[in-house]
């Protein structure tokens, strides 16, 4: 007798209902499906056996990491298997002298920051959650260092993945740079888990920089802030983090935690330099510029100690946010423009906010043009949140931008892709379809082959 | 009667054989076939046209522009029109304050350099010939200042491609970061013209920094030098330009120009600066290294003169080569390796090429891992520079390199493809057939779908 999927069970799968409906809900608000149960691979032959069974059966399946997707990739929308890599948390190994560690997906962040910090190197993509990295590498994902640093795609080397026949390929080399084939690297990375299972990744590290200074500077009004955001990017001043809060963000840091901010809008910089005398020339000229542009005030941190307390203060951003909103979910845009763009854009969240009814604060990583928009919301004003995200990402289409700078399309984002690629989605289409004939990858996340 | 490929021609095909025949030789060595004709495209709408009737009439497309490729990419297998877009050469606009340019494939580097220049822009991707930027994109070219500033997938933000039905499409937007969708435009760049036609790019621009200095820095040997380097890159030096030759090149350079040099390994090093007063401390900086690895002798650029001069004599290379072996084509490899093997590789060139009874000078892109070897052959060595080269690949490939930092496959390298990435090429071969399904663009070139 053939075995239906009904009667074959992976190998160690977990069906206890209560771990099952975990899966349901997420940051999005949105809920899904009951899956059908949780596998979870300590090594790459765990995946390899899971995907086989799945394809075998015709089971979907969804990898699993940390879980901190923003756009509902990991939210079952039938029968799926959840294959969650977080126990393969392996650092694999170091080496300082290549400037590169490789490892597991599961291992996070802060794990792998932890591991190179004592070889006087950092791994700089940071979005905020301690995410995996095999997550990280399934959205492409990015944060506040990457105007200097880049995502995901320009840290991460080679990946081993598992496709959909159970082969264990190798995409990428552990070089600097590749001209030799497809870039079928940098095609996963961002693919949110539909096209295989991450089981390795090779990530470039950096030097910790000789000097760090940071800035907070505030402005009389937003357009003065990009102004002075861009201005920093033309001079190329050696910038390591370009982060804008408005006046509803200082405002709600200043009944958090008694911040004493100036009411208005903020840049939170970051700079890099050779040597302490360099760093105070830098800032200096970060300062210069910043008083071309209007600013109200300005705080310089140089010690560790002073830094920690000025970045700390921008952290407790989306804390100040839930304080002042108990009781609410949270909507976060993630459109990404032009430079030229930006001023619009946060008027813009503010004017929608106003009319359809909604608080809005916005702040992000002017220096790559991607500033979020948080939305409280509640059961009753959560249509009008989904609303005021549809007119963000409207926007930001007609002038050029991106739904998403680095949450990724995943469930909440896909009604957006056809009007951001248009034509284009075929190929997508086609690439899923080719690689991943069956389907069995994430269906129904990013796009429909 | 239905038309066939023999009595129906491309609108303005070109078929003169004289023309045809100047296609059928590029820098390999190797010969292609005469092609069936050139079509010169004027606009996307003419390529557009082109495709349409060759795919109606099952003639296989090579899109050609300033024809510098040096892994034979554009060489006639059999009846291929040649696509030239080298008359698309217009840039269609700068947004300086997006730091962007949008421009036809047509556009040289040179050309987009000069037009930007006055905007205090600079676009930084550097292959060496004045290639132009579809072929750029198309090889994922990089060089000299690879190093602080990546290749053409970091600097291509957007690209406008014609696919095989003849249906134009947009990859990627004008924003500095999106993880919205498969990331196509990198896998358009790089795929050597077998996927579809670049007509219009989007590429990123940098301002010029506010200091530069440059300096020679000469080294008992080959592992002091590569040991150095890899102290530059792990001290976050401001690098922009870190360069080798080894002792060869020194005195090639000597014998050709007068150079002075110390007969042995050198670096060239650029650096960047926020001040004049921050380059001499960098700079100073930079020595101390070198002198921890036994520097030889020293030579500093500040001047904008001086500069030009100290890096004339390191492009000076490949002519001083050429004039040392006249009546010699010249073989280049291409491989690059993580930097704790660089050493080796170099030193595994010169014993190969004693083994072989070719000369072999070796330079390039230290700071990427990519030094090119270079070969002089004649008719009676082609075979043994071809053996060299396969040798020096085997060696990159042995310890987890690449066959082709910069160049591409094209055709040259094309018998390595399946020992570097293995099961992959099944993945690579897959993604052709969908995007190209009737093997329409550059057939032969890459991969064999």
């Amino acid at each position: 007798m053939t075995p239906t999927p009904a009667d074959v069970l992976a190998p160690g799968i977990d069906t206890r209902l209560s771990v099952r409906e975990g899966f349901t809900r997420d940051e999005t608000g949105l809920r899904g499906r009951v899956p059908r149960g949780v596998v979870r691979a300590r090594s790459t032959a765990d995946v390899v056996a899971c995907v086989r069974w799945a394809a075998a059966v015709g089971v979907p399946v969804i990898p699993v990491g940390a879980r901190t997707s923003l756009e509902g990739h990991l939210l079952p929308l039938g029968d799926e298997v959840m294959l969650d890599v977080s126990a393969m948390s392996e650092i694999i190994r170091v080496d300082q002298s290549d400037f590169v560690a490789v490892v597991q997906p599961g291992v996070t962040r802060r794990q792998l920051s932890a591991a190179v910090s004592p070889y006087g190197l950092h791994f700089p993509v940071d979005p905020g959650a301690d995410a995996t990295l095999g997550g990280m590498a399934a959205t492409n994902a990015s944060g506040t260092t990457s105007v200097r640093y880049g995502g995901m795609r320009r840290n991460v080397l080679s990946l081993t993945v598992v496709t959909a026949d159970g082969t264990v390929h190798r995409l990428g080399r552990q070089v600097a740079k590749t001209s030799s084939g497809y870039d079928l690297k940098d095609l996963f990375i961002g693919s949110g888990g539909t096209l295989g299972v991450i089981t390795e990744l090779t990530v470039r590290l950096h030097p910790v920089p000789d000097s760090q200074g940071s800035v907070r500077l505030s402005f009389p009004d937003v357009e003065a802030a990009v102004d002075a955001a861009t201005d920093l990017i033309g001079t190329a001043a050696p910038v390591s983090r370009l982060e804008f809060v408005d006046a509803a963000a200082t405002s709600a840091l200043n009944g958090f935690c008694g911040g004493g901010l100036p009411p208005s809008p903020a840049l939170f910089v970051d700079v890099e330099a050779t040597s302490s005398a360099a760093l105070v020339d830098v800032l200096d000229g970060v300062e210069a510029i910043a008083r071309d542009h209007g600013l109200l005030d300005g705080c310089r941190a140089q010690s560790a100690a002073d830094r920690t307390a000025l970045w700390d203060m921008r952290h407790r951003l989306f804390p100040a946010i839930k304080a002042a909103h108990p009781g609410h979910g949270f909507l976060v845009t993630d459109t990404a423009v032009a430079y030229s763009r930006i001023a619009e854009a946060v008027a813009r969240a503010h004017r929608v906010a106003d009319e359809l009814g909604v608080h809005v604060t916005t702040a992000g990583h002017i220096g790559d043009g991607n500033v979020h928009a948080v939305v409280p919301y509640s059961g009753a004003t959560f249509d009008r949140a989904r609303r005021f995200s549809d007119r963000m990402v409207e926007h930001a289409l007609s002038v050029g931008g991106t739904a998403t700078g680095e949450h990724g399309i995943g469930l909440a984002k896909k009604r957006y892709l056809a009007d951001e690629h248009g034509s284009a989605c075929v190929l997508m289409a086609a690439v899923k379809t080719a690689l991943d004939p069956q389907n069995l990858f994430n269906p129904g996340k990013v796009l429909d082959p």
